[in-house]
């Protein structure tokens, strides 16, 4: 029997489990699942004969060692920062590895000894980063067989809310990582634009937008996403003219967002004083000018030049910000505190599905003519565990590791799946399971 | 002879190492100078009797140590970041020191050794932080003495050039660090109004001004300096409901200057991609959309929502940040290349002098009147080596070092100059130096 070791059972790992469970009587694999919750693991489990639990501690590395040596393969599912030990132990014993998350300095710099001991470290391979890269590079890739000439390549992704469940004014709820969400877009974006470089600052980001329509799902917003310079090369698109990476809201969305940047509600590097004594409201007035007889309402829309009844405001009272709620958290940073705000009301209910939406467009020079071609994927959760999130991140992640562990998947070092023998069985498997691409083109 | 050991002997220095040297002979002193250039502590020296110029390298722990051991008080006009290790030696070796930086907290948890060897290290003995500190206990002591309740603090500080010589339209000139001109605000700014903690974003900082008056030389504006919140304990004033510490500028500077923060000009954090073959103007345009068929100047106007015949694009204009100029730099962040554009246009003429402005506003309740007390200091450069600013930053330094060599100051520990028994002497003997402050008072 081939032994996987999965560490990390948290919500983005559950359709993976599923996928491994439910082939492991066919396979043959006996799956170890980690976690520092042992009951976590244990009920995604669910009494499978293949699966077994047990308590995971990443900073024991006495523990990881002995694990990742028993494995065949290991899935690390646990928070970025806390790969490279991971990583660090399968090169030591030999171990292929796969991870959804971007592919760091020191795990790159793993490459010599991974190719020492014939071992892959395969990165990136959840939605974005991911499905992104295998999507695009297969666009790229038969363009470049065609002999077209790639001038613009823009390609965004977005965790929505699925149309059904799209009920309040922000056209958002909290499908992942709140944190993530509320200091999304903190440093500078980068992309280039017919040749010339564009830098973005955080407090212009969210006013310096870009509209798309995708599919049958209607209008999108997005908006520039850090380094997409950096992309070229990995895309082997050095010398293209345009490229530009973003992240996809419903449209209006960034510019309500934009207030809480512009105000500073979104700063996690001080402490707000006397937190735990204060409101919503106070907390608001606390990056106004201090102005009396004037309502924080009023302050705030002529402070950042928003009209009093604008959709804007309408969004902002909507979250209830300017109510004279407790905020009941001591010691909190800017945004800890509008986390905390938010929770409330960007919640899922019980039987709300969430969608992954992602479109790539390009237009490419060929035989004479001008082509845009869309390359668009819409994915709905099934349910609050098998959500789209959950199943974009864990079945390219699952199906990565069975294409290892069965030997379809040769490739050897530190990778990311941009190679055609690693994206064509994987992209091909995932439309199976319902993750798809449509593509439409036309001249223009 | 008692010998003085001083270790930086920078533009900061020449106001200190002459007023030291000038009383060296009646003192009975011995001044030993050590830079990282011999040259530059040789010429300050000018070949006086009493003045050795050495080598110094902080970096060499040993040579450190072995200056330290010989001396009996070490001032230090290093930057900021290099005063620890001097100051480690110094409570090793049981030396006194003085610095003119604000004291950090590496310094402050050598206060127990400090006082187990009886020695002084005492802080921010310079213009801001120092002749802001004394000047400002000096009034808040009397005023508790006399039973008022300070009930508002403003406290601010600006480096400028003098009157006769202030003939650009941004009416600034480098005077100081242009770096640290160039990065200064970045952060989050706080203070409290009224009982109302405010906070400001660095984007929204120079767009929240107050004006003030100052003496017979006009309107001065002044935007907010990080945390002023700090200072309400180490002041005395724990309670005050209104507490603020602001930099100075004259009207209009902020708001030009806010260009380049909305921009992102100001970002030290990535390099700028092909930086060396850039010019001003594209330099300006990588922030700006893309837009064909717009100049550079309509577009920036449009996208901050500046008249384009306003003052604000005049000054930009006169800084040809709109040109056709070669930037030649290459690998620079974008703040480098701006501080590059700077340096050509806000230099100091050969015969330019700077001025320091610092203005202290309390309003106080006392005996059922409100009185509004403003203490105000202007202070010229003498010449382009004794500017204000060497100084307002010197003298204190020097005169403190006099005093503690003469048993005047008597405090240990790792202290500022907030005890009116190092203050009072100090400000008494600034004045005689042309360094005073006026007061004002009024009922309110």
């Amino acid at each position: 029997m081939q032994k996987i070791l999965i560490l990390g059972a948290g919500l983005s790992a559950s359709s993976l489990i599923k996928y491994l469970l439910d082939r492991s009587e066919e396979y043959q694999w006996k799956i170890r699942i980690g976690d520092l919750s042992l009951e976590t693991a244990q009920r995604k489990i669910n009494n499978h004969p293949h699966g077994e639990a047990f308590l995971f501690d990443v900073s024991n590395l006495e523990q990881c060692n002995a694990e990742v040596a028993q494995a065949d393969i290991v899935v690390s599912m646990l928070p970025a920062s806390m790969h490279f030990s991971v990583a660090k132990a399968c090169v030591e014993y030999g171990k292929n590895m796969v991870t959804a998350s971007y592919v760091s300095k020191e795990i790159q710099g793993l490459q010599e000894q991974a190719l020492e001991k014939n071992n892959i470290i395969l990165n990136e391979m959840g939605v974005d980063p991911g499905i992104d890269h295998m999507s695009a590079m297969k666009v790229i890739d038969r363009l470049k067989s065609q002999g077209a000439e790639i001038i613009e390549f823009y390609s965004a992704t977005g965790g929505l809310v699925a149309p059904k469940y799209d009920n309040n004014p922000w056209n958002y709820k909290f499908t992942w990582n709140p944190r993530n969400v509320v200091l999304a877009g903190q440093g500078t974006s980068m992309y280039i634009k017919n040749g010339l470089y564009k830098y973005i600052p955080y407090h212009k980001l969210f006013q310096r937008l870009l509209r798309t329509n995708i599919l049958n799902y209607g209008e999108f917003e997005m908006y520039p996403n850090r380094d997409s310079l950096k992309y070229r090369e990995i895309y082997g698109l050095a010398n293209i003219p345009s490229m530009y990476r973003g992240t996809i809201r419903r449209p209006g969305f960034s510019r309500a967002w934009n207030v809480f940047v512009q105000l500073g509600c979104t700063d996690d590097t001080f402490i707000i004083e006397d937190s735990e004594n204060m409101t919503n409201r106070q907390f608001i007035n606390s990056f106004l000018k201090y102005e009396t007889n004037i309502s924080v309402e009023d302050k705030l829309a002529k402070y950042l030049g928003i009209a009093e009844d604008s959709e804007i405001m309408y969004r902002l009272r909507w979250l209830g910000v300017f109510e004279n709620t407790p905020i009941s958290l001591a010691r909190a940073t800017p945004a800890q505190i509008l986390q905390h705000i938010l929770l409330k009301k960007w919640v899922l209910a019980e039987d709300d599905k969430d969608m992954i939406v992602m479109q790539h467009r390009f237009v490419a020079k060929m035989e004479g003519k001008t082509q845009e071609i869309l390359s668009s994927m819409v994915v709905e959760g099934s349910d609050q565990t098998h959500t789209a999130m959950s199943k974009t991140v864990g079945y390219p992640v699952a199906i990565a590791t069975k294409m290892i562990l069965t030997g379809q998947i040769k490739a050897r070092g530190v990778k990311l799946p941009i190679d055609s023998c690693i994206y064509e069985p994987i992209l091909s498997e995932l439309e199976t399971l319902g993750i798809s691409f449509i593509e439409e083109e036309r001249e223009i």
